[in-house]
């Protein structure tokens, strides 16, 4: 039988799938950062400063892959650039809350 | 002024311990084996099978050293160990379900 249709791996790839995006290093403290209301590269980078702008360049991109996060264009000189999350992205306060009060709770 | 202290860093570091810890690769998914009762390394492994003995093996003693499960060794022949979430680590089951929550919603 192909290991993922092990009847024993009873792990809901949508779990799996949330917990593996949400878990990747620095994804945690950009979207708490996004859900206060920071919508420029550089006020995201100066609220968690020992990422690297390299990083947050990735990260960045990957929530707006994933549709969490929509990064806008304002044709101005210089550009204006500002991310801002998606419905999908702003119904992460929930988990970010939980975690918040867990770790502050147990840390 | 040093980096951590700068007065843009908002961050709660309560929140970035929690983060970090509950980001790493497969955690999220052995907590979640765990909340669901499983208690043996072997079980555990069945439930996340892409997952190293190696790395289980890494991630448990972690999550022991955190104080989120315990470590239970019967004296039986064969031994039998078992792992337990702690207080701290049953607590964690609001912040899975809201992770599994959104998965569900929005994956």
């Amino acid at each position: 039988m192909a290991e993922q249709n092990h009847p024993k791996t009873a792990m809901c790839p949508k779990f799996e799938e949330a917990v593996s995006l949400l878990g990747k290093k620095w994804t945690g403290l950009i979207l708490h950062v996004l859900l206060t209301g920071s919508t420029r590269f550089k006020e995201i980078k100066e609220m968690v400063p020992h990422m690297s702008d390299k990083m947050l360049a990735e990260r960045l991109k990957e929530l707006e892959e994933c549709g969490i996060i929509e990064r806008k264009v304002y044709p101005e000189i210089p550009v204006r650039i500002e991310y801002q999350l998606t419905d999908k992205g702003n119904d992460l306060e929930q988990v970010m809350a939980s975690i918040r009060q867990w770790g502050e709770r147990w840390m």
